[in-house]
């Protein structure tokens, strides 16, 4: 009986959610909002340009008048442009409309959606037939739910400007049209809707906002809950798939930060619309978590290169969005003020003007980057990508190491693979995607047919080919039903960060084991990174691991032959023929010497060698017939015809190459040694020796991995013990 | 009789002068100017930097102790750089010794002197045979003059400090006989001493201020008239001799800086020490005239990359010197200020600290850069180079032409090149030189021979080459007597900047002629570049015109065929031997469309092409053995069998790609269409037609060149006349 009572009383509660009591703006804008802008926004500089800006946009596109055309071209074109636009100018004025009360921007927000109100119902489905959910207004759903979800906030804010006529008309004839296309238009929209995938948070986004604005519960209720509203899709469901526990999304960095656009948008509505859900408190708090997990990986205010992506700066639009949401609702977290005042710019909102505020209150704040390990897959155990940071300042060495899983269609071959930043540089990089963006001539602005046979083959990474093949063949299917495993990882210690990855499915038979350490040695100024890739495999094989490096060449230990009048592809297929073989060599000795400048500084890779390895230079650039692929370099490490071999190198940034005062200092790379004595199936040991004549062993667990196991190594006669996965030894002699 | 007093009065003011009064410190640094430093440097934040980063160096110097190494390495060797750092920390050391009055530092510079007091009577000619001028401390004279410039001001601070005994004890063992040897150790330093050359301006400043602090006339005159004493060579003839009118440095402008450095620190020592001397208003203020030049030489903070130049920044130490001497000694000059506020940095010195107050009494000031041109030669009559700004905001656009004489040793064959600069980048640029400062593996820190086999050849710059060879042949023997010439300059009209330049010696028996026009176009956002390039040879011949950009080719109105598995070199010699040809066409039509994306913003090349027209691109780094070239690209209009041609194109910047926000925007070049109407010895008339319809016609004149004369142009028909070298007259369709 008080059990029924009590879900009456929530019925009651949930039937008068505040959507449904007519208050306007209440989405990313609130009245208290409206408030806070007018009262503090002349205060803070920072907020007064995005005020501005803003102000700009709307008065220009007010000026030029209301332009709606007739769906035609794809992105890029004039048709997608514009009506991209309009989204954007709406919202603009209409924003304008509640801080200044200036009429005319009502009017003018009023008059565009008059003309889609008008428009729309004329539509069929877009003539560009790319897209498998092609759009109405654009080529593709998805632009359709980005223009709603700015519609909605549009449209909020002058609700109370227009007549309920004009309401009535704008409703019957464009939003619940829209939406309805966006759930169920077809069978594609209505797997988008209820998909697991950024589309599908866009979609979400979109209906559960408009429904928000039209005060229409069955909207939001299928927003949030999926078509079905029994919590099987939707975005509560979309929380718990799409990232991981340490808010990894799964597609990489840059698509993170698209996807959390809406995520933060459509929580922040939730949040003013219905507290009760407690939204940003979901799974643990999981958005933010998200937020902190794309702003960790970044690198001198980039995203990190990873997958599918193009340079994306922490300044974007969206990423002011969702930092400016984050920080409003969880305003302790003084990290991403400090990235709000990087960013310089706000969300004109109440998530902006609240930010704004902090910043004229708080002092430049704490450390916002560090060493961090964020786990793949929405339970946490599907590999990750580790982050090793050799300090917190800009500036200071970065290793990403990936061992995730595929990462859906924007994921790339790419398993055990590093990238190192330095210096506020990319220094050993992924190649990202091949794409220019909205560019019409560059395949429609899409990913170009070279994304395909470049950028997501393994030979476009800084991890191992075997047999000039790609991980799982390239096969997106067999490489989606695998991940590799992240065996330890240990950032406890500032002075010996250690990370450790295993991949058994990338080429059948053979296992792929990687351990990279970021160690401070006493003597170096910067860390220097240890990297020991072991590859076991059963049949003699071919083995490729390259370094593709920014930056001049200024010596070499060995002859590296370079190719003076004559270049030829590396290869025929699997991105192989992609890279002009430009030079070649077969060190003498153990150990081969690489040395080249980036920016201000110089770095090196020492790497063990035998009579089997052949080193290569390489650049991008052949069989690229459309000028697609940008002009970038590596060296490739080769051992030919071995069964098994373990990599093993040393990557050292030194000295100071300063040519706006002429000085030239510490040219000279400090390790004068590698030895690997030994390496079973149990463990690793590897010397490096420093030309001040000290030297120190790494010992490398290789299995039965336990952080409290205690082990027992004997190298050179000398028992070493110690507990863990690790060891490191400083020697005397 | 009246003259003879005069004369002898003349001569008590000049015995009397300062140096020999015993005041010290009166170098860079004066007692008034550390009481200045004292009372006044807690208020610049950037003034407590830069003497804040003296103290460091000063500190970490004292605490790591004197040590100074025999002489043995080149530059980038470890006694090359301990020296060289030696004099930068004595220095340090002298000045905290002034502004704090601790006695540590100036026992660290005395004992610093006593050592290199004992060391230098030992030494014999440095080991290194590198140089013509071999020194003793260093492998070259200049290295020990630019030492001594230091010392002398180190030993000026701390004069008073050291005992009688112990300042005879330097003089006699270290001063006297460096500047013994500067001046006349051997023939060839006395030709350096009295040459006209930035080597023999450091060797003036040398000798002169350690005069000045010893109180000795005779090495005071020597600096400042010759080692006659008569004026024929020294630091006033040089004044004369090495700058142009315009305070041009003919060997460019990264030798401009650095010969700079010494002209304006001995200049300071001089105002200081002879003020009757009135050295900043000598030759009508040709040294202030020689900063602005330098300034104006510069794109983004960053010195043209013209002849043999690295890139150099308008915040080097030594600039910084220069615009702190400048504005101490003209403070009227508020762009030379804001030079200052841009470098945020100062030397610690009477000009520091007087140039730090200045800036916290000024505003944020004046326009910096304008367009200008510069006269080369000693008389101004040698051609000049010309720099067309389309604004002077950072970010406007830029262009250079050049047409001067050769540049002495520095100089490159680069008669009537370009280079573009736009938004913030170098967008079509000069390759500067081939070299590795300071760095022993890269041909010992000094040029590369790749500087010479390409960096110094025509093709490597954006001007015509010919039959595939250099101009004069590459002889600068032949190059050095001659120069181009520049038939008219007007940039009056901002919208409207042209300059016209012949070259008649480069290739023999052909007349290069080129003119270029920033014009400003309506319905265009920015100023396009109207580049006409006239050849007239006698026999038939091969013409090529490069143009080397930045960024990524995304679109060519022709096939533009890439090799796509086989890449050869272009050439045998002459630099072409260094380009790897990677695509050809041969465009069908009468124009020529190339597009490229730079940053945030396209760029196109529309070009006239005829059925005999050949586009090719190509990339450095062919026979290259040793990596010492970048990896740059450019494409080349080839014209073969042809005994005269014009070149006419349009460089166009245009839109945005926006990768932050994702806005692509302006994709398409504006203009449509270019036809050469005319093009006769007297005039060259070509019309510019842009998408939105309308079109322009753009005359110039090729001879008897009079910006007053009338001119008479019958053009499709119609009679147009106008005043002056050229014409634009827009049409109306």
């Amino acid at each position: 009986m008080k059990i029924k009572i009590l879900f009456f009383l929530l019925f009651l509660v949930a039937a008068v959610m505040p959507c449904i009591s007519g208050t306007h703006p209440n989405m990313l804008l609130t009245r208290a909002g409206v408030r806070e802008i007018q009262k503090w926004s002349d205060r803070s500089p920072a907020f007064r340009k995005s005020l501005a800006d803003l102000k700009r946009m709307a008065d220009l596109a007010m000026q030029n008048g209301v332009v709606v055309p007739v769906p035609k071209d794809e992105g890029g074109g004039y048709t997608h442009e514009k009506n991209k636009n309009n989204y954007a100018e709406m919202n603009a004025a209409a924003i304008l409309y509640q801080i200044t009360g200036d009429k005319a921007y009502a009017g003018f927000v009023r008059d565009m959606l008059m003309e889609y109100a008008g428009l729309y119902p004329t539509l069929g489905l877009h003539p560009s037939l790319r897209s498998s959910t092609r759009g109405k207004l654009f080529w593709q759903t998805l632009n359709e739910s980005v223009w709603l979800v700015h519609a909605a906030c549009a449209y909020d804010c002058v609700y109370d400007f227009i007549s309920a006529s004009e309401r009535q008309y704008m409703e019957e004839n464009l939003f619940y049209p829209m939406a309805g296309f966006i759930t169920n238009g077809n069978p594609e929209n209505y797997a988008v809707f209820n998909k697991m995938h950024n589309h599908g948070t866009w979609a979400n986004a979109a209906v559960g906002m408009i429904g928000y604005v039209m005060g229409d519960r069955n909207l939001v209720d299928m927003a949030l809950y999926g078509s079905l509203k029994d919590g099987s899709s939707g975005f509560f469901k979309q929380l718990d798939q799409l990232f991981s526990p340490d808010g990894y999304f799964t597609e990489g960095p840059y698509y993170h930060r698209y996807a959390l656009w809406p995520f933060m948008t459509f929580a922040q509505v939730i949040q003013n619309q219905q507290p009760e859900l407690d939204v940003f408190g979901y799974r643990e708090g999981i958005l933010f978590k998200a937020v902190d997990a794309m702003i960790q990986q970044s690198y001198n205010g980039e995203l990190f290169l990873l997958n599918d992506a193009l340079p994306k700066s922490l300044k974007s639009k969206d990423i002011v969005s969702s930092v400016d949401i984050a920080v409003k609702n969880n305003p302790e977290n003084k990290s991403w003020l400090e990235v709000a005042r990087y960013q310089d710019d706000f969300l004109v909102s109440d998530a902006g003007i609240s930010t704004a505020r902090a910043l004229l209150r708080e002092k430049p704040g704490p450390v916002v980057l560090r060493s961090a390990f964020l786990s793949d897959g929405p339970a946490g155990d599907a590999g990750g990508i580790a982050i090793l940071r050799g300090g917190s300042r800009t500036g200071s060495a970065c290793l990403t190491f990936k061992a995730t899983s595929h990462g859906l269609s924007h994921g790339h071959y790419d398993k055990l693979s590093l990238s190192f930043y330095d210096n506020g540089n990319r220094v050993i990089t992924d190649y990202g995607s091949s794409r220019f963006l909205n560019i019409e001539s560059k395949s429609g602005g899409n990913y170009t047919p070279e994304n395909y046979t470049w950028a997501m083959q393994s030979i476009a990474h800084n991890t191992v080919s075997i047999n000039e093949k790609c991980q799982f063949d390239g096969n997106i299917k067999v490489s989606s039903r695998y991940h590799s495993d992240i065996n330890y990882h240990d950032f406890s210690d500032p002075s010996l960060q250690v990370v450790s990855g295993t991949e058994k499915n990338a080429f059948p038979g053979v296992t792929l084991q990687r351990t990279v350490a970021m160690i401070r040695l006493p003597g170096l100024g910067d860390p220097v990174v240890l990297d020991l890739f072991r590859v076991r495999s059963g049949p003699e094989a071919l083995i490729d691991l390259p370094f593709y490096f920014n930056g001049d060449v200024v010596f070499t230990s060995f002859v590296l032959a370079k190719n003076r009048d004559l270049l030829k592809p590396l290869g025929k297929e699997n991105g192989y023929q992609h890279l002009w073989l430009e030079a070649s060599g077969r060190p003498a000795g153990t150990n081969a010497v690489f040395t080249w400048i980036n920016g201000s500084r110089f770095y090196n890779l020492t790497t063990l060698s035998d009579s089997g390895t052949q080193v290569m230079m390489v650049r991008t650039g052949a069989n690229d017939p459309e000028f697609n692929l940008r002009s970038e370099q590596g060296i490739i490490l080769r051992q030919s015809g071995v069964a098994q071999h373990t990599f093993v190198s040393v990557i050292e940034p030194h000295g100071l190459y300063d040519l706006t005062n002429e000085v030239t200092a510490g040219i000279r790379s400090q390790v004068s040694r590698l030895q690997l004595l030994e390496d079973t199936e149990l463990n690793t040991v590897v010397r490096i020796a420093l030309a001040d004549g000290s030297s120190c062993l790494f010992i490398a667990v290789n299995a039965d991995f336990d952080a409290d196991k205690r082990r027992t190594v004997t190298v050179e006669g000398d028992t070493i013990q110690f507990k863990g996965n690790f060891q490191l030894v400083k020697e005397t002699i």
